[in-house]
């Protein structure tokens, strides 16, 4: 099956680059209120579950036990972009249970967010481990580990107890079975196992209205979208269509990005959870396609965002970036 | 017509991401050699066509005139990287015309290499129009309007003779009409028109072998050749495909990357041009369905390159990026 084409990128009179994918949206029972594309072939949701892959932290009661409150809580949810609030907020989460960047498995890379490089530059120092975007997640990971009396060595491992229980979670809330088989490696070096959009989406329906879900688990999400409405400036950074979104819309839309053109998202007063994976794995169109569907509920205005590529460099604008027709179609048809 | 799946990124044990495209390879007499997808749809070369966007710079007696060598020739085919190196050197060119960096109406951005704009950021200072990795078309093309008189001002607008005088080199080589009905704007603000990549692939073939062309117009193009493969850093800069695979094949491979995923090159030993586009425009499949190519023919074993995506943070391989099935079965049916 040929994913229909989502995203339309124009120049001049020319329609340049173009989008496939396929999305998917679920409603609080589990039915399916759109889907487009292939939504049954497994992906790999990279860092859109990070919401999920937290509830751990809170379900132990690490959280609890090392004073973590919203600001955390967000942080181990986020793909940040490596600002000063965001290093330095790791770095006392850290310092609380008694560790430093050294404990972090995730590696180190230059700050996604622009402005963070350039402060780095100018200041002629490297990144360190606690610039990673997922610096927020591998600390939550490490303080479960510390509470339960588990080793910190080796925690990113697919067989260290706090993966194991991530992946238990994971496969309450999926429905489905995960096993090595579906098992691939994260750019943090933490597992990260495949499942379908549509369950993706279900599972987000779930996570957005409560439905099924066991009163602590409920708590404990609800925990979790709380932070992360409270704190848009941590789950991803300035600029970023997730911080932009749920700075707009708290309460309302849950986002979450992740790599190769993977979106998440969960609209609690609609009931609804989306999950959408862009073929080519392009994060223009990931955003596009998340927007326009965003926007067909709540118009904020904000268009497609990540109009770059149509501008040139004296921000003259010589092209578009739009929803084609079958997406429009789809999302026209949209039971909300 | 759905483009075949050229290029396929793995995670773990599954395909993540793929990337659809069209290829053309055309030889001497402008037989298609291979293709590959829709090579009949026009798209936009947009920087693919630099080396013939400077004919005019020889063929008016301009760089003679203005004493310039084969390094700014090579500039004025280049993207480069915005080094300290080519920006001096793109300085030189303008101070040679009278000019300065104001002239250029290629607007500025940040260099496009990291190391430059890591340089950039240590010593505070903003991108100009040096930066812009077109800044040496740039340069070249005011060096043509002043060496015939004609005003510099707006040498970038469609209207204006530079830009009436490559259009006119562009129709002579590809043999096509380009119109206003296919002219868009590319990123440096100078218009760009629309071809297939049949057509483009039978322009690089005669570029490759002079087949054709007038003798004067066969010793520009043999003259940029030189330029470019005696200057690789000069074309695009150090860690770059263009770069590398010019330092290490000078006089068998000339190639050329262009935005939203396109690449042109020229095989002069095997009379063979070709071109290339992703449907999604992405360099990492742009680049890695050229590499296949190269190593069709000369078997470099640089792999893919573009491997950034596939790895850790940590460094760690947990997938790679390759040719598909179909593209290796037709890039083995190529006649060389």
């Amino acid at each position: 099956m040929v994913n229909p084409i989502l995203i339309e990128v124009t120049r001049g009179p020319l329609v340049e680059s173009w989008h496939r994918g396929a999305i998917a949206v679920a409603n609080a029972s589990g039915a399916m209120a759109l889907q487009l594309g292939d939504v049954v072939q497994p992906i790999y949701p990279r860092s859109s579950i990070k919401a999920l892959q937290a509830l751990p932290l809170i379900e132990t009661g690490a959280a609890d036990h090392f004073g973590f409150g919203a600001q955390e809580i967000a942080l181990a949810c986020a793909s940040h972009t490596g600002t000063e609030l965001h290093t330095r907020l790791v770095a006392a989460m850290l310092e609380r249970i008694g560790l430093n960047e050294e404990a972090l498995g995730c590696g180190p890379h230059m700050p996604l967010g622009g402005a963070a490089a350039k402060a780095l530059n100018e200041s002629h120092r490297k990144p360190t481990q606690l610039h990673n975007n997922c610096s927020g997640k591998h600390a939550g990971m490490l303080a479960t580990a510390l509470y339960l009396g588990e080793p910190t060595a080796g925690y990113w491992q697919v067989d260290h107890p706090v993966q194991q229980r991530i992946l238990h979670v994971l496969v309450e809330m999926s429905g489905v079975a995960l096993g090595p088989e579906v098992t691939g490696f994260d750019g943090c070096s933490v597992p990260n196992c495949t499942m379908p959009l549509s369950t993706l989406a279900r599972m987000f329906a779930r996570f957005a209205t409560g439905n099924g879900l066991a009163p602590e688990r409920r708590i404990a999400v609800e925990r979790i979208l709380a932070a992360c409405w409270e704190h848009p400036e941590l789950i991803a950074g300035k600029g970023c269509t997730d911080t932009i979104v749920m700075r707009e819309l708290p309460g309302r839309v849950f986002l979450k990005t992740g790599a190769e053109g993977v979106y998440c998202g969960a609209f609690p007063e609609l009931g609804l959870g989306f999950a959408l994976k862009i073929d080519d794995g392009t994060k223009r169109a990931a955003a596009g396609a998340t927007m326009a569907l965003v926007e067909r509920h709540y118009p904020l205005g904000l268009g497609l965002m990540n109009r770059k590529s149509t501008k040139t460099w004296r921000g003259i604008e010589v092209g578009t970036i739009r929803s084609s027709a079958a997406f429009e179609d789809a999302l026209a048809g949209l039971k909300s």
